[in-house]
């Protein structure tokens, strides 16, 4: 428990710091300015050697007394302010809370603080940068109860309450039911301990209907595995669960999602996370992750039938396209992929493998492809 | 385990019967043909006094030598088949891999025993209510992954293995950690057992977001309370999970949604079910729960600032039309709300009680709204 603590006196410490210096720089320059890392896509860089995005070095001015940053001035201020007490108070709450928090009217004006939660979303991005803490650290998160993990790991539970009763909670994740350990929507290592690791690598699954095939087949204890899956598009807190398995335990990372352009984009946030918040990268991407399946190669190598293939939309095509400018896709196997899939103009999801069995995924489809080495960049 | 087994058996003899029954019939009465319970709205019957909806009398036949329900005999067929199949290897599935597992093409001819979800859903839900099984007991489910629950109860899973390793898995709600225990895509009694129940009440909160707050608040232990989330609309097994608590263990309970017309719907959902599968509401519903909040009253009555206020949409004016018409919507109590809503043109979330304070929704607004027993039916 008292890491979280540690963690929260240096977030206190350092939005009061900042405070303070703004003040000072304010009396010593005559201007009362901030000074913020942009994070627009003109300042991402990819670095190819350790293939992350990151973000570059510039950084914008941004003055009170200009009257086209005076609001987004106010804005971040205000929630730092707000963040501090959220902190100081040990309390942990979501992105729409803040936004809340911080929509009142500026005394003496009809104007309001905010009035969108995109406005507080991108004054939290702005001190994530400028302090250089993530915003979990700031006791904010955007949505929980996505994650879902089973397998031969231990994980130990730091809860802080706010009223003082603190808990740590014990989860052999070999002994959980159905729905697996609940990932809880922060997964910083000080709230989040992994105690003990036997398991020889991660299964990301895109949806959570899938995973249960894999819990439930105990695929975890035949392969020596963890299983995860984030229904879809992960959270914040999955991803980095999985960067940490990666990168404080050593365990390869493989990604099983749809052979759709969308799976592979949710293959892509595992891998890489999103372009905008270049910033986060390296605490939330796992860029040596693998592709397991399913690719249109799988279709033909496989032998599914014909029913399972459906048709390419516009959007998709359109999609596919984007896809083959991200920098980690420019791959000769990933392109290869790319254009069978344009050339024979069909997708294919997960539970097509039942067409063969039930279980075909987790007893044949997923082994023969461990075995044989089959995966992509 | 034996109890599952004991279901599985139950199912898989009462296909056996009913497939027997139809050629028996066919050879007696010189026509193959099903008599299914009609599920169309002009079948469902408002039982007043048990305040439930329920399936009437009316039953249709469906011929297989009537070309206009060939079809639909044959699809139910074949899924009935693959039902067998699914609980004779002693595997749980999603719908949607039933439906891949049903989508072949009928051998010489050109076309597939199902082409869209919604057939093998159908016909699941013609064998539902001509066998008189629930889904969940033909080991198919939708989505698992959705409720998150903490608090004074203690639950014991069963967990089937179709390998043959079954697990008991024992789970003390009060010892989670921020994500609760996960429910699992099924919760039937003989795989979810409820050991213990040292809770008053059961509080259901909309969204995890603010489920999290109520978590770490303990608001469980202060109050003594099981809270359950489902993240906005829930699935089955989390609605399954709040009827047993209260039909199985007299736990009143209390719903908490955002005051607009679809947090209202989704009460709704937990009370009384959809319109649609109103013969699954004596497993899934609970109509004696009650409605703690929000509504536009409570903006009035806890004084919240007009910063919170978020404008009607005309589709929330006419979702509110559509309310109005359920029939267990009918109590002056709610006319007096939806009124109320109308004339004020506003809408309001639950985080918009942080604009208060952080904790005002756990700390004050529930406990002073369960202490005057403000509840709507």
């Amino acid at each position: 428990m008292e890491e979280i603590r540690e963690v929260d006196r240096k977030v206190v410490e350092r939005i009061s710091k900042w405070a303070k210096e703004l003040l000072e720089k304010a009396k010593k320059e005559g201007e009362l300015y901030l000074e913020v890392p942009v994070r627009s896509l003109s300042n991402v860089i990819w670095d190819e050697e350790k293939g992350i995005l990151r973000m570059g070095e510039r950084v914008a001015r941004r003055s009170f007394l200009n009257i086209a940053h005076a609001k987004r001035f106010l804005q971040t201020v205000v929630v730092a302010s707000a963040i501090k007490s959220l902190v100081e108070e040990g309390v942990t709450t979501s992105l729409r809370d803040v936004f809340y928090r911080v929509k009142f009217t500026i005394p003496g004006t009809r104007e309001n603080v905010v009035d969108d939660q995109k406005e507080s979303d991108k004054a939290i991005e702005d001190l994530e940068t400028m302090l250089g803490f993530v915003r979990e650290e700031f006791h904010v998160f955007s949505k929980g109860g996505k994650g879902h993990v089973a397998g031969p790991i231990e994980i130990e539970e730091h809860v802080f309450s706010p009223d003082g009763k603190h808990r740590v909670v014990e989860v052999d994740c070999t002994n959980v039911g159905m729905g697996g350990w609940a990932v809880p929507p922060i997964a910083e290592p000080e709230r989040v301990k992994i105690k003990k690791v036997e398991a020889e690598f991660v299964l990301v699954i895109e949806k959570s209907a899938v995973w249960t095939r894999f819990h439930e087949d105990r695929f975890w204890d035949e392969h020596n595995a963890i299983i995860v899956t984030a229904e879809g598009m992960p959270d914040r807190a999955t991803r980095r669960l999985v960067h940490r398995l990666h990168y404080e335990h050593g365990l390869p990372v493989y990604v099983l999602t749809d052979a759709d352009p969308w799976g592979w984009y949710i293959y892509s946030v595992y891998k890489q996370g999103s372009i905008n918040l270049s910033y986060l990268s390296p605490q939330l991407a796992t860029p040596p992750s693998k592709f397991l399946g399913m690719t249109v190669s799988d279709y033909y190598d496989f032998g599914f039938p014909r029913t399972v293939q459906i048709k390419l939309t516009e959007q998709d095509v359109k999609r596919l396209k984007e896809l083959r400018r991200y920098p980690w896709f420019k791959r000769k196997e990933w392109h290869a992929e790319f254009d069978l899939m344009e050339k024979k103009g069909f997708k294919m999801e997960l539970e097509a493998a039942s067409s063969k069995h039930w279980r075909f995924i987790s007893k044949e489809y997923v082994p023969a492809k461990l075995e044989a080495g089959k995966v992509l960049p």
